[in-house]
């Protein structure tokens, strides 16, 4: 498998890109090769800094001169820097030079960059994006996290059957179990658009569907995906972070506050670690962008140098386990009017 | 001032709702009368357990011989249960017999019947639930919680000018800022609704808007009421809420795998009391439901004896500052059309 990097995407880039390549490189030998896409010189005077060697057969550098900033409106200056690390990574799946393409540069270019240059799967109105958060039973992916703010409910539809499709193939879940997010757990509760989805989610064949759910059974309920329109996923998912950001910053104000308190927070720090790193998204790496003919690893604009390595890892897995032959399958079966050449994939 | 208790209403009714009522008669010397609505017999048992002296003139018994279960649908109950303490309580308002509702029950049940009874005030179509939400300034209000799943733009408008006479109000900040959910700060970011809310924000004069915010300016920006539909407010609220939880608890299995870690945890553990406190919904007790011609106040489900305590606090500050003389007079002054009466209030 060979994986496009953005190498100049990202709060932290180049230096997370090319830490995060260094590892992977490392630990994934199914990893074939590597491309490292970016400003040629910045890319190879930082791989000489990390000591990352450009005579590895598995690795070589690919030269975009222009990038998209992370402030910049994404979808836009995807359109007009063509030379872009984005635009360029994208072109190398497209044209089958890579397998895989993962960024931590701007969301909303890399988004736009694989719908207009990827085109969705057969079935596929809308891609979507399967963020990961870790809950007492394992991981739960909000889809869609940011990539279609204005969904319709049939968008849900799809993306329950891509939700599932991933967990089976990159998690090995059996049987997803799919929540709609709600403002209340019961069958009547929600919008138009929420009603309207469940409705549908009802009666689609091949999906485990649980119904309505709520803040809570993102962490204590065994949900495997929960589904939501952009608009709503993004606003939670930052909730979400922002809020375990507060809780821990406002613990360490409270332990610095007392000389006890500071021996006492020593003590317990290695439970600290664990915290952190549970409900790191280093862990997870990557969210899949879903629903575009292409694998598409979309990382958190803060990734580390293990965030970027992760999300790698997620790419190849996501190619690994045919998550887009599962996908156009799975939506061949619901509607048997998609081209010929879906209905026909076997996984 | 007087209040009227739904002493049914909530996880632990009736006792919460009477502890709650002890101390308020404790601490708020301003509640000229306390009604505690419900089955007679049962408040009556329960003030007799807990020692509450119903001889005292400032506290009365008021029957209601239904009950509204917090699993019911709110609005459908309503109307069908007559006799309920949360509409007995609400007719109190409405025929001045009290001057603020308090309940923790069905949240639907409360809303529904404040709406039938008490209607909205004049310039406000639609009524929005404001949640308080600890910062790292004071409190955020997010405005609406819950009330009004499917706000229109128009609606939003009418939450800042109520979220800004309650902040001016009870909170007593002079210039409150207000932001809009969406899904990025930058003024383009967000949906059809919210852009359409932006650009009406940003005519509306009275108001300090500030623009687009998103999840971690809850938490890291001095901001004072933040605008959402009441179905992205309530799974923003709810994922806060089990986020905040979900941190704390693994933080305690992380920490109970260790000797070294428990021993550390003991010395800190002020620490994570104050946490607690600072984050809890028990010390801000209860969310107004802003628009209604009269004082309704919200308490979380699962309210404690403080949190109901709290509660009748924000009711009895909402009565005494003249929240609504001031939604009154800001919305006359923005809507010209608007009845005389209104008009003509000074605050």
């Amino acid at each position: 498998m060979k994986v496009a990097l953005d190498a100049m995407g990202g709060d932290h880039a180049p230096a997370v890109n090319i830490g995060g390549a260094i590892d992977a490189l490392r630990y994934y030998p199914k990893m074939q090769h590597l491309y490292l896409v970016g400003i040629k010189s910045v890319l190879e005077e930082e791989c000489r800094r990390q000591g990352l060697d450009l005579n590895d057969p598995r690795v070589s550098i690919v030269d975009a001169p222009e990038v998209i900033g992370m402030a910049e409106p994404g979808a836009k200056t995807v359109r007009k820097k063509k030379n872009s690390s984005i635009n360029i990574a994208m072109d190398m799946v497209k044209d089958g030079r890579a397998d895989a393409f993962v960024s931590a540069g701007n969301t909303g270019g890399a988004v736009a960059a694989a719908t207009l240059k990827l085109r969705t799967l057969p079935g596929v109105d809308r891609a979507g994006i399967a963020s990961a958060l870790p809950n007492e039973y394992g991981i739960c992916h909000i889809l869609d996290a940011g990539a279609n703010p204005e969904a319709k409910p049939e968008h849900l539809v799809a993306y329950a059957v891509m939700g599932t499709a991933f967990a089976r193939g990159v998690l090995g879940v059996k049987e997803p179990k799919v929540g709609l997010m709600s403002n209340g757990e019961e069958d009547e509760k929600g919008t138009t658009f929420t009603k309207e989805a469940f409705k549908l989610l009802k009666q689609t064949p091949g999906i485990n569907f649980v119904g309505n759910v709520e803040g809570r059974d993102l962490f204590e309920s065994e949900l495997d995906v929960v589904l939501c329109d952009g608009f709503v996923g993004n606003v939670m998912l930052k909730s979400i972070e922002a809020t375990a950001k507060a809780v821990s910053k406002w613990l360490k104000t409270e332990i610095k506050g007392n000389p006890l308190r500071i021996a006492g927070a020593m003590l317990a720090q290695g439970a600290f670690r664990a915290l952190k790193e549970k409900s790191s998204y280093e862990t997870y790496g990557g969210s899949p962008l879903l629903g575009v003919n292409g694998v598409v690893i979309i990382a958190h604009g803060s990734s580390t140098a293990l965030a970027v390595r992760n999300a790698i890892r997620v790419g190849l897995e996501t190619v690994e386990t045919g998550v887009n032959p599962r996908i156009e399958a799975a939506l061949a079966a619901i509607h048997p009017s998609a081209p010929v050449e879906a209905a026909t994939v076997t996984v």
